[in-house]
């Protein structure tokens, strides 16, 4: 069998990336993705044949996967973060049904989402939803709506791609969003360069959050109303204090 | 300093462990946690002491692993998946603030909802909501509400604790909320032991899922407006193929 591993790196280091995922990585003779994620890896797994593409090229960079994949060469595909989040694991599936020979096995790895929690605290401790404010490849009226609804629903929620060079004002209107429903004291937190040289990470109010510049390199957590700062931490009590 | 690490492992085997997470249970003279996580992972650290309560006594075993490490012993509280998703990060942060001599290092773990997600496909690739159906320390109208806004706002769904002994209607009570915004026919998925021997999963309809009898070991993926069955795989396209 002809086999092509999509494999989630983590948040970058090594010391992140599961055994599962390694042993991926080291049987794959060819290792393809984003010029960037393989930097964060490639001098761990010498002697492979690289595929690499530009960050927008997503489409043909799975095909040249799949492509090399069943010409006979084990191919690894990595992304950063988990491969079924955001990653290339839905569109590397959304083509196999054109190489019936290849077998392809999705090999999780740690999403932003629970890599940035651990960071900041443990704010993912009850229900939340992950959104994307990337309107690249969505509308931004589907993120809007997403937004108001799952701030009413009184979610935790974990923001992707906050920001980037063409709309630098997402972050700021997605905030205003969340005030509809939540207070301007609501605890947030942000997280940059998530295990990576550099790490950054800040506490602070909804308020403080709608002013704040970041790049795309950061993952931002707004609060439900039972979240909170304690010590600088940011918590969301599951609710094992009321039950006692 | 008096560290106390709060891991996840991951699904299950030790192939799903980060090498943080090794490291950090190396180092601990104590390991602390539920006794089927404990039984998980025992045998690959020998030599630990080990300390342990039932199922439902969450506080009292956050405050046994605050204790231990008070008292001068390296020890980590272990939780399946990510230990700040439904786990134990959140309460012994909340206890914290009693152990100002403690360094609290979360260390993130594989959560069900991406595990299980590669086990089916691609079925996260688009904004989702995480929402635990246990309404052991939520009220059943908070869950209620949620699930009816998350579908509302077309989010795909990854449920946790879809089913309980006290309660086995959640998971029915749940797709008919959902299917008041989306179609019978959405794709859906559930995996079962993810990791562990006895995986099972299958990929079908909302309709079939309503009357599906499923177990505490079980996470539940309700795909969203745009999420599609691709020979047998749940996949949720993010759009690459209308960009080109």
């Amino acid at each position: 069998m002809k086999t092509l591993f999509v494999v989630g790196l983590g948040p970058g280091t090594p010391d992140c990336l599961t055994p599962q995922g390694r042993a991926a990585l080291e049987s794959a003779q060819v290792l393809c993705g984003y010029t960037t994620y393989l930097e964060l890896i490639q001098g761990d797994f010498p002697g492979k044949e690289i595929l690499t593409t530009p960050m927008t090229r997503e489409l043909e960079r799975c095909r040249m996967a799949l492509e090399s994949s069943a010409a006979g060469k084990t191919t690894a595909m990595v992304c950063s973060g988990d491969a079924g989040v955001y990653g290339m694991a839905g569109p590397i599936l959304e083509l196999a049904g054109e190489y019936p020979e290849v077998d392809i096995q999705v090999i999780p790895g740690i999403t932003a989402a629970t890599a940035g929690a651990a960071v900041l605290g443990a704010p993912l401790m009850h229900d939340f939803a992950v959104i994307s404010l990337s309107d690249l490849l969505t509308p931004w009226e589907t993120i809007e709506k997403r937004l108001d609804l799952a701030a009413q629903a009184d979610l935790i929620l974990c923001l992707y791609n906050p920001t980037s060079r063409r709309r630098k004002d997402h972050l700021r209107r997605a905030c205003e969003i969340v005030l509809r429903h939540q207070g301007p004291q609501t605890v947030c937190g942000w997280v940059r360069c998530i295990g990576r040289e550099g790490q950054e990470s800040r506490v602070l109010t909804l308020e403080e959050l709608k002013d704040e510049e970041l790049d795309m390199f950061t993952t931002v957590f707004i609060g439900s109303s039972a979240t909170e700062n304690l010590g600088g931490r940011m918590v969301t009590p599951r609710g094992y204090q009321n039950k006692v």
